[in-house]
């Protein structure tokens, strides 16, 4: 057994896209962070180019704390198809559905990425609006199919 | 002020590679995680190349845990530059240091890419163990440099 809990998944079983909770750690005093596997496209059959992946993580790490108290991180995969977000102290997967959902929608909103200059971002020139529009409309139109994890 | 830490953050004025205290949270019961930007690139100015960091990515995620035993979250950033790690009840920023170089050296040792395969990973064809050992070469170069956070 490995000590990545994705290593142990079969990705080979997994029907994307999905929001799946990946593991739950808990401190010493009784906090306890849930870590979601939010998982855009199929294991080894797609995966977001890295301009729109890139944008879309700006939108939804500013935008998802709109909705959300306590997001304590989102960060994308090295492997292109999701990203994981952690979150303090929240153990309802329906509402980390509805918080999701409203992140999308908006991306779809969105008039340009926040941050997305050298000032405020490590590689100003890798973004695309558009490409996280199309991500974020693909993932919103699947929403129904979201909590089944597995085919 | 943006809800994103980092957005917070001036790019041009940080000396990659660096590792940096992101930011704290603390759980209503009193475990504190604590989060570290650990930036391989100089923003704007270099990045890692997808394949490298992802294998980069399977080996820290890896080998960190063997030796920090409270790692919540090791992860990309979408600009390619860097990784985020949060730990839970750590607050000892030379102790991450040496875990970091560890984790590293063992990259640096590695004869293959653990879970590299359609079963472990969600894009198998998108590693280069070659890549991943230069970007941890690099790093561990400047090693006297991390803490140097501004230039
Ligand atoms: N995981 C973070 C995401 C912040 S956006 C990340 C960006 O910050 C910047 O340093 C880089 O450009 C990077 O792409 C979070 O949860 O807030
Ligand atoms: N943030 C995680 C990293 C696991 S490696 C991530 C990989 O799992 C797989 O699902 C994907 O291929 C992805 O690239 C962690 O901290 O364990």
């Amino acid at each position: 057994k490995m000590n990545v809990e994705s290593f142990n998944l079969d990705h080979t079983k997994v029907a994307a896209p999905y929001v799946r909770l990946a593991g739950t750690t808990r401190g010493a005093n009784g906090d306890v962070i849930h870590k979601y596997d939010i998982r855009f496209c199929q294991p080894n059959k797609g995966h977001m180019e890295m301009p729109g992946l890139h944008s879309l993580e700006h939108l939804m790490a500013e935008n998802i704390r709109n909705h959300h108290d306590t997001v304590v991180d989102i960060s994308p995969m090295g492997c292109q198809t999701g990203f994981y977000l952690s979150v303090i102290n929240h153990d309802d997967y329906d509402h980390i559905l509805e918080v999701l959902e409203k992140t999308l929608h908006d991306v779809l909103e969105a008039d340009e990425v926040p941050a997305c200059n050298e000032i405020q971002c490590g590689w100003a020139a890798s973004h695309s609006l558009e490409g996280a529009k199309e991500i974020a409309a693909k993932m919103l139109e699947k929403k129904e199919e979201w909590s089944q994890v597995f085919a």
